[in-house]
């Protein structure tokens, strides 16, 4: 899909039209951002149409580069318009923004580093896109409004710092019942979202942590230790989950593992490798587990494994966990279960820090999860994510033997492994020609850290540009936040692509 | 005040009865943190009496000495249970702790290292209470029951990362309007209360950066700067602010400053210093300045000065705002207005965070300001503070010329500072005696950091612990959470105390 208008710099006219008031009420900033958004909604800037670059507008304009640059910001931010290295500015597909907006996840994966860039496609096979559809939007409501009723000045007062005991409490029940965590409220500690539990998590380990992750892994978190200048180690995954022969030979104090449905691999941890990580993380004072249970709420196969802190008997594993991607994303409500020892260190240290999460929020939540609408919700949404998950493997038989699928137990999103030795570029790029977006296993590889804290953002920038892998082709395909029409149509046009 | 029990430890019977029962439904922890909380509100047990040492008790009742710690901690945080430091556990001031609680504020301070500990007083003059009585709480229902009304699966999804355009365009232009402040909204972040966006101006700024703060200062951002491992250099305060000439001689990058009213001493900043910082931060690249505008809203006396921020005409100001203090301290959302630079910095290395508040409340906030409700409360609200201002002065005029009062222009307290050369541990100790609590200005002083990474918690320990001060006394009233019979009969038995 090459951008309609390559050669828009040596136009004398913009693409667009233009009109600053300097003695309009809004700043510059604002009406050159609005008037883009404008031309897009109104559909005279059309898909894939390239913008003119930041210094010619603003040359055009007779405004300063910065006053353009926050005005593209904005537009990127918004999925308005997208940026693609080297190359510029380009429209974004407008009709399908709102379908996006909606259903973003909590997990947008960085994905730079393909020839595709961040372009929108009619099907987009996201892993990490949910379905709102059956979200009780009026219960929800008909909580907050009962709360608000009742609310006092105490309700508006600055809670505990770990959040609400009334909310831990429900939270300890909920996970001891569904996922075998073995804890008390007071370990608790209650955050507005998984990335700042992590930054949190980083005052209470300390600094220069030496930390493992599977590879391929969670960008996001990879992104977060490293901009706490944390030394990462990339742990080979096979078909058991995180390499722990591999974890033992490096200097990690922590490793941060996904044991009930890796992400992106989908891959589940038995039980004895398990025990092997328990083992590693005994053999030493202070060596610590953390682990993402991210979306063990959906399991379609096979007996469900408890949680791994469940068989931590020595207080090594911080249990986390997040009400985004089984609720909404809007519910910044996340928990992180502290061990002792790291809990002593929590409150000694890091007990000053003020709970993220408002009372009212914890209570509303706190009232859904005990007034049962957070199970039947979720029983519902298991239903729903059934069907579309046996839609596709249905959907994906005639793919076989081509492609192996695995990752299927559970979770929002399978994995196929492409037989026949293509690229992830060649098979990604003949699905986009289709309008089909699929998502490529690289752009979770991150590179081998050179464990050195100089220069992480470009080790960053390195860990998604990786254009090579060793083995076969990797395809990843999320099917949470489809229709059973759009799962058809698109894979069926996959298909088409592939076979 | 002496415990009224000392002896307990050698006592055969405890002085609270526990019956812990196995197999309830509640863990062995609750039911100790329920039953001692529910023996401190039938008055069964009170004020000041000693509780058995966490040893003890686990022996008494055959259970871990974690859960008995864990109990404790949940009495402690919530306000029932004092520790007080190799004395053991007191039952605090039960009939206080709604009030407290109700007025909570989000710059609780660190009080440890005072004779007192942590005692309630029938009279707090804590310089962080607010006054929440006249919250316009039915509005603020309303208004979240007309979006949620209108609320659909959009407001449910995850935000953009700096938070809705919208607010931060609303934000932008109260800021501009109120403060002086000059940005656009590109530049704002939203976060979940100011401790949250300093973690994130951490990873902005980089790693162990040379922070420069005023003293004595607002210990908590103290605190947050020590857990990022950050050098901190403690520069002196005279009738003008900090001095510059003092930042000039330590090799700090950033200097954390509240020109308009420095926390605690009130002391506003006038023109020329201001000068004197920003020429200091021009002086090197990459030096910045943050200004946290805390409690800009309430000023008394004497044209407001314009923010910091006005007057920085080279982008070295990060301007850091707060609704907690305004508003209500539920309301977790503050915001950073990062400067050109710095905006490149986060949006290149920490654009990926998500946000920290929920599109809900922003749109609640949003509506709020807008409507003009924000602005009607602040009216109101100076109105009331004004008024109890007033009165705090007029009380205290019989303590001229034994006191110098100061730092009365804006803000919810005052300070006295004593000509008599008695300490503060004395007059401190002398109001409690009288059932007042007033607060020490030693014990918003740092030591001056050693600057070295090594035990940053134990300087944390020392800068509380200090006893000594050059200067005279000088006492920290704070009325802002007082009703005015309250203020005249509190300040009345201070003048019995200290006269």
């Amino acid at each position: 899909m090459p951008p309609r208008n390559k050669a828009v710099e040596s136009m004398k006219e913009l693409p667009v039209h233009i009109q600053l008031h300097p003695e309009n009420d809004k700043t510059l900033y604002e009406q050159i951002y609005e008037q883009i958004r404008d031309e897009i909604r109104s559909g005279n800037l059309l898909r894939d149409e390239k913008l003119p670059s930041a210094r010619f507008l603003s040359e055009y304009l007779q405004v300063s580069r910065t006053t353009v640059d926050m005005a593209y910001g904005q537009l990127v931010s918004e999925g308005y318009v997208e940026a693609r290295a080297r190359k510029g500015y380009f429209v974004s597909a407008y009709e399908e923004l709102y379908a996006i907006g909606a259903s973003a996840a909590p997990r947008e994966e960085k994905t730079t580093g393909g020839s595709d860039g961040r372009s929108f496609a009619r099907y987009d096979f996201s892993p990490t896109a949910i379905d709102m559809r059956y979200f009780p939007y009026a219960t929800w409501k008909k909580i907050t409004k009962n709360i608000l009723v009742d609310a006092n000045s105490k309700m508006f007062s600055l809670g505990e710092p770990q959040g609400d005991l009334a909310l831990r409490t429900t939270i300890c029940r909920y996970l001891h019942g569904s996922r075998g965590v073995n804890c008390e409220p007071g370990q608790i500690i209650i955050g507005a979202g998984n990335d700042y539990l992590l930054l949190l998590l980083e005052k209470i380990l300390g600094r220069r942590i030496h930390v493992a992750m599977e590879n391929p892994t969670y960008t996001r978190a990879y992104r977060i230790f490293r901009s706490c200048g944390y030394p990462v180690s990339l742990i080979p995954v096979d078909e058991n989950g995180m390499r722990v022969d591999c974890l033992s030979r490096t200097d990690a104090r922590v490793a941060y593992v996904m044991p009930s449905h890796q992400y992106p691999t989908g891959v589940s941890m038995p039980i004895g490798r398990r025990m092997d990580l328990l083992n590693w993380a005994s053999g030493q004072p202070d060596r610590y587990l953390i682990e993402d249970d991210y979306d063990s709420e959906f399991r379609y196969k096979g007996k469900p494994l408890p949680s791994l802190q469940a068989s931590d008997s020595g207080g090594r594993v911080v249990y986390i966990g997040t009400f985004s991607k089984a609720i909404a994303p809007a519910i910044r409500i996340s928990y992180m279960v502290l061990p002792y020892p790291l809990l002593e260190r929590y409150r000694s240290e890091c007990g000053f820090y003020s709970c993220t999460v408002s009372r009212i929020d914890q209570t509303i939540l706190n009232e859904f999860i005990q007034d049962g609408y957070f199970e039947r919700y979720l029983n519902k949404m298991r239903k729903q994510y059934k069907e579309k998950h046996d839609l596709v493997l249905n959907m994906l038989r005639p793919f076989e033997p081509d492609f192996r699928i695995s990752g299927s137990n559970a979770g929002l999103h399978v994995v196929l492994t492409d037989q026949r030795g293509r690229t992830e570029e060649e098979l990604a790029r003949m699905a986009l020609e289709r309008d089909v977006r699929v998502y490529r296993m690289q752009d979770f590889r991150m590179e081998v850290s050179d464990e050195s804290e100089q220069a992480p953002d470009r080790q960053q920038d390195r860990a998604g540009d990786k254009e090579k892998t060793d083995g076969p082709a990797m395809m990843i395909l999320g099917y949470g936040g489809l229709t059973a029409d759009k799962i058809t149509e698109g894979i069926g046009l996959i298909r088409q692509a592939w076979m």
